[in-house]
């Protein structure tokens, strides 16, 4: 997606050779329209899928999923939590999951309630790099039975293999951006077409 | 806000006499379409405010922000982080703040460059109780010398003290949802109006 691509490009920062920061307009502060047209784009690219429900994880991936259900005849948004709560009872799909970001294990909760079969899911996160939430998530719908649509990402780095690896076990991946090299140096982003 | 109320008294769980539950349409699933007349309300009540950021904090606040922008002429939103990121680098205001929902204390993080002097700023989040979270976003706004317009709840619980005590410090509180009472027995909740 150009205007994404472009944004990054103008305001996403490459703080290593393998972080890139984007702040400024998705995950920190948030640009209201930007996210609109992100769901836009997802909705022209998953046209004529069933989809009843999207899935994402907190915290990042919540903005961009809440706009895009706009875009997906107003569809529930259930977000997945990173750590047990007192207010989450009852029962629950729990799954564990590596974060390389954060350099550290949490579970992924999502009451089972909030996912049935018959939901046909869309999944929204705001970046894939080892996709390792992205699995967590996959493994929670596996476990309710629902059908996975496909996967909307924001940000893939295309140099780390977790969108690769999720197509290559069929799942459908839409990345409105993927990060094929960065350099630390220049700031130099080099998109995949 | 009838609307809310409504939707409360139907989806609302009362398991404690201080514990009301709204994950079926606020904060772990988000019914987007109530989101959006929320944040409609929000635009009526803050009508001619000079809003240029709406400000919140992760995770249940975001969605809520993210759809009440769009009736603010698609403001930015920023939400302040709740733990140190590897990712979240550079200059950043950072208050303590104590949950007592998840009974623990945690830093509350905004980058410096979000939010500037000349920002007229809505603060939203999903629930009041004891206001911890939100005196750290005002904590914030004061140290980064912006305006702060007003302040959006969903849900406030009229039976703690949080949103009394930020009305007496002069600030406009706009809570869609005041709960004055509720009865774990029986599941009867009681506004205020």
């Amino acid at each position: 997606m150009k205007l994404l691509e472009e944004r990054i490009q103008k305001d996403g920062e490459v703080k290593s050779e393998g972080v890139l920061k984007v702040g400024l307009f998705l995950n920190h502060q948030m640009d209201i329209e930007l996210l609109d047209q992100m769901g836009a784009e997802w909705a022209r690219l998953f046209a004529g899928r069933p989809i009843t429900k999207i899935l994402t994880i907190e915290a990042s991936g919540i903005g961009i999923a809440c706009m895009a259900a706009r875009h997906f005849g107003n569809v529930p948004v259930v977000f997945a939590k990173k750590a047990k709560s007192i207010n989450l009872t009852g029962d629950q799909y729990q799954t564990r999951v590596q974060s390389f970001t954060h350099g550290r294990i949490f579970d992924v909760i999502v009451e089972k309630r909030l996912i049935q079969p018959t939901d046909h899911v869309l999944i929204i996160d705001d970046f894939m790099a080892m996709g390792a939430a992205m699995n967590g998530l996959l493994d929670i719908c596996q476990e309710a039975g629902c059908t996975v649509e496909g996967i909307g990402i924001a940000v893939e780095k295309g140099f780390q293999p977790g969108g690769e690896s999720l197509r290559e076990r069929g799942y459908r991946v839409e990345s409105l951006a993927i990060v094929d090299a960065m350099d630390p140096q220049t700031g130099q982003i080099t998109f995949r077409h």
